[in-house]
């Protein structure tokens, strides 16, 4: 092709309303009305077999790439990946992008109002489960005539979600790219998320879930977002960024002033945070990672593998420490030992887990490659 | 000697009081009357030559070995190290222990009453430094009539006033013994900390500190203690004691009692410490913590370690990730360059950070080995 390598432009998010009763949960409960925001990039073509689904992580949304409103202006999550010549190719595949069930841009969650009640759900939301996630992006994808990915991608709590869709969808998967991920969280991942919701549950303004329309339970979320962001960075990255420097000051004043730059920076990512995200949304989404655990499935993790016919890329980075380079190997050891299509690196990278996010170059030429690598699924 | 190995007794807590302006702070202001609750363990010998003070880390008090109140009962913190035959030798050493300045264990802190208020400090504490909680222990140990102590032994935050021991007052240190701690916290160690601070922060009942006789700020310390406790662990010692285990299910129910081991573990650390711990205290030592820098000394940390005279030992934990081993090593190679006596090892321990609160038989026999060992200051 010779399309010319440059940025998209504006883009849309849209938005498609499934009816009562069309997901089933995981606890075996129904879902009421739904609706999912969206975008797409790029153009489905004739069979409709160049589609890929990108995945956001926890605190992300349905946009992926390209500006919103005009040029220039906030730029997709994965801006430097998606696009005309990029490592998700516009010119080559029709990309979409969703807000995922429970989050609080667009896609139905507990600040959406409950049709039942006309007031939003709160804690009234069913408990979700990554499964819930993507069969949820399932009705999407067969509402837009696709029966078949090319691929899937995602990083974090997205990888998750990729992982998901090759174990539980496999004739729905060609290719599953797995980022900075895992099959399972640790315990230290668990507890993480735990003292996050705690955080929240803490403020009295949280009400068990009650607040909208009312006082948000903005410290709860700042705090519970703090922590996750020490988790998202390194401690390499963040010497390099802050080191011990003071904030507005050459030197110690002995007195609640002298603040570390690390301190304030964190104070403006919790404040920042609160102005978009829904603390239930942390609620239920933390808890949905936790709930994931490809090792619970009949045979384990080997047993859950076995059920995918996709190729795999997974990528880890060399300094996360929220999801390991190890449990990425957990996840391709045993992939390798039942002859599944797998190619896996770590990258070595200071940026920790955000390294996803940030290391467009160096991943990108892998991921090009991976989308154009030979697969076939009967030799598997 | 022909002492018999076994434990200490029942050990007495003690208390000395020092006059108004007794303690210069680094900040520059002097303190006003000024309380040290402390603990002996074995005889201070005729030339006084024998004396080991321990100093405790963040959370811990001068109960350092023996029992309270009846045999068996409450064992000190480092009670498996301390006592006849054991690696801090109260058969050939008297060990001191006390509580360090801004605590809450019996020495003056934010929540002592302020004598020229006749209410509790709280926030009208003044801010201390690691040099400030040194130097109150200088003061004990010149009550105690010696001059020249023969080691000073701590871990953590406990390692840090050792540090500062021997940097600052090398004439009255011989030996010096560095567990799990760093000559200054990492930007990391610092947004540890400022979040644990801001958790406590954002509790409304902890008032700008004026919280005492009413309702104290259980929640925001209980969320710091919970920070605080993932970063004591490691990854590895999470998952050999928690796993993924549920806690009283077997199954998922997809609801809110959900609960995964480690949560409830968390949830009953953070319930116990605030029994036991104010939340003022947390404040004010974890910015002690911040402050102490090593690097900022003329010369940096050559110039701060080329005033010691005594000899150093050091061991950090493999799997410490709050003061990893680099940090220790940070200290050991400029030791090694301007020819200071000291030891440095690692141990291989998959407890985190806690490990120097658990390892010991190994470290115990480095230490023993460590306090017997010759070393001649003048040869520095």
């Amino acid at each position: 092709m010779s399309h010319a390598f440059h940025d998209l432009s504006v883009v849309q998010p849209q938005w498609v309303t499934f009816a009562q009763s069309s997901l089933l949960l995981e606890s075996g409960k129904t879902f009421g009305t739904l609706t999912v925001q969206y975008e797409t990039y790029g153009t489905l073509n004739e069979d409709r077999s160049n589609a890929i689904l990108l995945v956001h992580a926890f605190s992300g949304d349905a946009h992926a790439a390209g500006y919103h409103d005009k040029p220039g202006n906030n730029p997709g999550w994965w801006f430097e990946m998606v696009g005309p010549g990029k490592a998700f190719d516009t010119n080559q595949f029709f990309i979409i992008s969703s807000n995922c069930l429970g989050g609080c841009m667009g896609t139905t969650g507990p600040s959406s109002k409950n049709s039942e009640t006309d007031k939003p759900f709160g804690m009234e939301f069913p408990v979700i489960t990554i499964k819930d996630l993507v069969n949820t992006q399932r009705l999407l994808v067969e509402y837009l005539g696709i029966s078949k990915l090319f691929a899937v991608a995602g990083g974090s709590m997205g990888g998750m979600q990729v992982l998901d869709w090759a174990v539980s969808h496999p004739h729905m998967v060609h290719k599953a790219i797995v980022l900075a991920s895992t099959g399972r969280l640790s315990a230290q991942g668990l507890a993480f998320n735990a003292v996050g919701r705690n955080a929240i549950y803490s403020d009295p303004h949280w009400k068990n879930g009650d607040y909208y329309g009312g006082v948000y339970p903005r410290n709860g979320l700042s705090i519970a977002r703090m922590i996750g962001h020490i988790t998202y960075l390194s401690d390499e990255s963040m010497a390099l960024k802050f080191g011990r420097k003071l904030q507005e000051r050459e030197a110690y004043g002995y007195d609640f002033d002298d603040r570390f730059q690390v301190e304030s920076y964190l104070n403006y990512q919790g404040d920042k945070f609160v102005e978009r995200f829904d603390a239930n949304s942390y609620i239920y989404l933390s808890k949905a990672m936790d709930y994931f655990d490809l090792a619970s499935y009949p045979g384990g993790i080997e047993g859950a593998l076995g059920r995918t016919t996709c190729a795999f890329l997974l990528l880890s980075y060399s300094s996360d420490w929220l999801f390991p380079t190890y449990q990425s190997k957990e996840l391709v050891y045993p992939m390798m030992k039942i002859g599944k299509n797998v190619s896996f690196a770590e990258l070595s990278s200071p940026y920790g887990h955000d390294s996803f996010l940030l290391e467009h170059q160096r991943q990108g030429i892998l991921i090009s490659s991976f989308l154009q690598a030979p697969h076939r699924e009967d030799q598997e």
